[in-house]
């Protein structure tokens, strides 16, 4: 499906919409409604459960989404975190500068001065994009955050965090007091991050309020083991620079091993990229050949990222593959400034005796644009149907309860369903419509089960308290007592945690 | 405990600290480190499985945190979310008047103007209470929403929400037309709001960043049936306001059936009023000695709530009842103040017919409050050790898995947690000191269960591949089979629902 597709439908299942609707709607906010915040919920807590399962020491906590000045001049975002915009004098649209060489210079504009972009607008005569005129500014530099006045004075300044990661280095010097006081230590954040971005677009992939899932892993860079043996086989997709740079778009297939053996990369790095991998392909289950990890070279990536590759999916509804998360290898950078920033001494001391300032492993995941992602590969035509073949873990509703004749069955079926959701089995009560339609429906939220009450549920003979079992992939149908429903169903409902051998 | 040293618990525990620290703080925001993480999460799951759960027709919803301008003039906040505030001109402190006037005027400052502040601050000679000095200023109007340049113009102005409860308003057309198209519909958030207040205070009580978690329920005035057989005999402790005016202060037992038969209650408003009872009895299980449900006069309450009891728990650490949640009937004030600003018609066609403004009953609920309540009530002294007595479905680790001997145990318990985790049933591995100091950390983090493993586990005879389980609050030890924990513990992890008879 195209993107104004997938999105039209989407809208009108009650997944999600643009914010603010009735008030013309407010760019790049959109609201989750109910089959979209429960996706969503599923999502993080599958996220969560993979990596904050990688290790005893990773934990999860919440910080607050507010910065003070002082943090966000130390971590560099108040300097730094600022995108080129071009404003079309005719029409008064601001552009990202990015979007103006669009055709011109598909690889971006990072690395540019705002002079180099200006003399590439001009001599290659660009245009406005949305009206054709050629009255376009100088780029400014413009920054992403959003500012807030703090407190009553009118003088303290504070930001929407732009990214979660912040509120973890902040909370490391806490976090290694309360805990056991050893590294490596990770420190797992899900929750809203936001910026003002000059054009969000895409729905879900340039939002201005969205959700991450980051993972910072605080090491010794003398001694951070792995478990390497675990991920030592695995096949990985990746596109490694030079290869890039050689044109190739395909990734290739090279063993976790080799990418340490002849790769040049670390294991701590390989290892984790590999879990990265696992989860993109064995939990949230994108086909492992829509898959590639994309290495970035040194003028694409932050200066302080020492390695990173992107995990990126071929979407159908974007035209391409996207960026869907990424790991970072951020060296001592975020601990460094914060200690320069605060005045505190953020180095721990390692059991040899020496002082460390933790180095950081970033895990960083996009949990709306999985959403889309989820919606993009899982979601289309089958035949007759349109059916959402979410994994069972992630769906919205674990089951659909409906009573054949409404008039006879209601009671069960609705006595059925609360049972069901009080054996913490999300359920779905339907009575609306043909059997036909009610399985459509539910085929198209990602329901993996429905259940049918009917005449033999409540008549005296065999099929007393059993019930129709339908399976949405197969379309299997079977019997089953309605009481052991439950313990059936559940197993299927819990998100994998990485494999310990 | 006192307040200072219910905090300073928790802050070493890691269950919350003040944010950003190493930079001094900032006033009025928090981090929840691992374990109020964890217990956040699960007073956020109990709220909705409870209050979700009272009827098909409510749904969860995560719309954005981001409200344009028109919104929030729609809704009244632009002018009128506002807080008189005094600052002394001597030691330029800013104080709500509230503060200022707290010893002369404990009821509080609602429905007095400026100028009657300021009267009452010079007739009765009132001083800075933090420099003594006299030089205060005339109170003036504090906006208490996060204003925010939204777009790159500078011209498009949006707000931090100060309330989830927009969102849900903003929602509900598109909920109409995604849902069955009946009322009554409920539309529940969960989620963070923010408001700059001039005095943050009281840890989790007047934070500037805090969740909420809200039901929205739109109905038909004229026909909103609920099933009232299932409170009628339930004894409220209620304190209305005559008594209150007689100067009573504890509340009296009175049946559900009266308050609607003698009460002048309507039978919805009183339904879900003892629903929020049960839950803060029977969920969060504070004893109902002390819980009261205060109602609000005309002049306390906003003026477009029609009938608003607020449910009060008494706190040791706050010296009195607070304000934990409360249920308030708006009318029809929110969805007709934004069909005036959207200029669209936001009401409905009843089934018979006729065409209807929904009236919204609003069930809120202070996730964090609730976190500092649970604390409070549940965390305490007993005989010889610290135990927090939370129920098991809040506590933040459900499990605790030692071994006896870590050189010889650990690999088996290691494995025992590993399978305990995946089986949905959150376990923390513990191998640090004697079984004695295991025990303690376990009863201090609320974990409801603890088993070890030991010789017998690993030896061949009767004890193989059995566990020590012992029980947080009766300290009762048992042999159990390995196997068999998860089965055990599971149905204890379950947050209940509303019972349906």
């Amino acid at each position: 499906m195209k993107s104004d597709e997938l999105f039209a439908l989407l809208r009108r299942r009650g997944v999600l919409w643009p914010s603010a609707e009735i008030y013309g709607g407010a760019q790049g906010l959109y609201d989750y409604g109910p089959l979209g915040t429960a996706l969503k919920r599923r999502v993080e807590e599958a996220w969560a459960a993979w990596f904050v399962g990688l290790s005893r020491d990773y934990h999860r906590i919440e910080p607050a989404e507010i910065l003070p000045e002082a943090v966000v001049r130390a971590s560099g975002h108040l300097e730094n975190f600022t995108d080129p915009e071009i404003t079309c004098e005719q029409c008064h649209t601001a552009f990202r500068a990015e979007t103006i060489l669009e055709k011109v210079r598909p690889e971006g504009v990072d690395g540019l001065s705002s002079t180099e972009i200006a003399e590439i607008v001009s001599a290659r005569k660009l245009r406005c994009p949305n009206c054709g005129s050629m009255a376009l500014s100088v780029p400014r530099s413009f920054n992403l955050m959003f500012g807030l006045e703090f407190g009553v004075t009118g003088k303290e300044r504070a930001y929407l965090r732009p990214e979660t990661a912040q509120g973890s280095y902040l909370s490391f010097p806490r976090m290694w007091d309360v805990g056991r006081k050893a590294l490596p230590l990770g420190i797992a954040v899900i929750g809203k991050a936001y910026r003002n971005e000059i054009a969000p677009r895409q729905v879900l992939f340039r939002m201005r309020a969205f959700t991450q899932a980051e993972l910072q892993i605080f090491f010794d860079p003398a001694h951070f083991d792995v478990p390497f043996d675990r991920v030592r086989e695995e096949s990985l997709p990746v596109l490694r620079v030079p290869r890039r740079e050689s044109g190739e778009e395909t990734p290739e297939w090279i063993r976790a091993g080799d990418l340490v053996a002849t790769g040049g990369l670390p294991e701590f790095y390989v290892y984790h990229l590999a879990h990265t991998y696992r989860f993109f392909r064995d939990v949230l289950r994108y086909p492992a050949d829509r898959i590639r990890l994309f290495e970035k070279s040194d003028s694409e990536r932050a200066f302080y990222n020492r390695i990173q590759f992107d995990v990126e999916v071929r979407l159908e509804s974007l035209n391409g593959f996207k960026e869907l998360g990424a790991v970072h290898y951020r060296g001592d950078y975020d601990l460094g400034r914060h200690g320069q920033g605060s005045g505190k001494d953020l180095s721990v001391t390692a059991p040899s005796g020496a002082k460390v300032l933790p180095h950081v492993l970033e895990l960083t995941f996009g949990v709306d644009r999985n959403v889309w992602g989820l919606a993009d590969v899982h979601l289309g035509k089958d035949d007759d149907r349109t059916v959402w073949r979410l994994p069972s873990y992630l769906a919205p509703v674990a089951v659909g309860v409906f009573p054949l004749i409404p008039k006879e069955h209601a009671e069960y079926a609705g006595r059925l369903a609360e049972e069901l959701a009080a054996a913490d089995v999300p359920s779905r009560y339907d009575e609306a419509g043909t059997i036909g339609k009610r399985y459509a429906r539910m085929d198209e939220a990602g329901t993996p089960f429905c259940v049918t009450v009917d005449g033999g549920t409540l008549a005296a003979g065999d099929d007393r308290d059993t019930v129709t079992l339908r399976d949405r992939d197969s379309k299997a149908q079977e019997r089953v007592r309605s009481a052991d429903l439950a313990a059936r169903i559940r197993p299927a409902l819990i998100p994998p945690r990485p494999p310990r051998s």
